[in-house]
């Protein structure tokens, strides 16, 4: 477990969480709290094709106590360019589709991290904090460039330079990634030992009101982090749990 | 003028420019398409308060032959904390309301220029472009923090992170800024010289159908800047050029 889990911080200190509605940000935010921060959770609405994932983000952000749950609207989809937000590019149905050749999934999203963290950086500069965190992780998603650690260093290097607070040297800007080096069995098992209710959250993508799939590479990572930390998924799955 | 403005590129060879409608942007665009670039402009409408803005926007991208405009739709208002964007805070009337502090104006939105490069750099990644133009200016807005070269060259660090062409190491994304250190004088002699027509564009904060209003801050600086060139705004202004 990273040392950034550990650090209490003094209680009420404001955090911006990105918060999707899924397993690792959901775990991210219950990180956030058990430090202390009063958390300001923050969702895009950006024409993703589950829409359930905006539901999820909204009861778990009242069930993890967040002070706050901006919704914002974005469009990629005049971009173009990813199966999740383009009606174009079919979604992979099964992970063998793209897994076999290490590539950068088709459901990357073009500078998703990079436009999500801006909007976190707007957000804590106008309610005054420093923190931002994010649930993004180096491991299970190897093929995502704006994943690994360097990104997030990077980022948090810009967010100093591109403030307020930056330029009049008040405080100083961190971008909290406590998933990063974590395998999902220990996300899981981390979510569950701060009292997370996974039920709450949404990973598959294409989702419906009778369960997930099972078969989409986010519902592969998500019951083999279930299977690795010796746990259940509580989410229903259509067809039974695979 | 900085050497990047001369530099001819492969005719055709795709760029991103962010455009406002404002004198700045539309200067950019300009400079892209002399150095022989196939643009694609790239607007907000982020609840600005004068609209009026995007339609300046569009009479640019068409009158300077881009090759797409795309507006995308971004709700910063929900963040509140400019006077651009929020209603609670009065735009300033008289450029004597902040400047005499030599503080970052209230005309500031939180992290815009960081999420506008975000939505630039996804637009680019789907277009297969790796050149991205912005029209800051670190002279006129030593306000500003998310103008200086220092940001934009981590931008551009960033941006080399966050993509595909980044991993792959198929490409180094540039962001231009090419106004970066130029005077407004400067860059209306530029503009002119390149044949913008600058009746199409729409600096002031409080721009009506009958003209500019002279008196706000971005009415002063623009008018500063045609003088310096030695020029005459061929923008209306309410009540007559001041």
């Amino acid at each position: 477990m990273p040392a950034d889990v550990q650090e209490p911080v003094q209680e009420g200190t404001k955090g911006v969480v990105l918060l999707s509605g899924g397993l690792d940000s959901t775990t991210v935010l219950a990180i956030a709290r058990a430090r202390g921060f009063s958390c300001h959770a923050l969702s895009f609405d950006y024409g993703q094709r589950h829409r359930t994932e905006l539901d999820a983000a909204r009861r778990v952000a009242a069930a993890l106590g967040a002070a706050s749950h901006v919704v914002t609207r974005i469009d990629l989809r005049a971009f173009g360019g990813s199966a999740l937000t383009s009606d174009a590019i079919d979604v992979p149905k099964d992970r063998s589709a793209w897994d076999v050749s290490h590539a950068i999934p088709v459901t990357y999203v073009p500078a998703r991290n990079t436009i999500f963290l801006s909007f976190a950086l707007a957000l804590a500069e106008v309610l005054g904090s420093t923190d931002i965190f994010i649930g993004v992780n180096a491991l299970d998603y190897s093929g995502y460039p704006d994943c690994r650690p360097e990104f997030v260093a990077a980022f948090e290097r810009l967010a100093n330079l591109a403030t307020k607070a930056g330029v009049e040297g008040s405080s100083r800007f961190a971008v909290h990634a406590p998933l990063i080096a974590m395998t999902k069995g220990e996300i899981v098992r981390e979510g569950l030992a701060l009292g997370v209710d996974f039920a709450l959250t949404v990973s598959c993508y294409d989702h419906r009101p009778e369960g997930a799939c099972g078969h989409c590479d986010s519902c592969h990572l998500r019951l083999e982090g279930f299977a690795e930390a010796g746990s259940a998924d509580p989410v229903p799955y259509r067809g039974g749990t695979p």
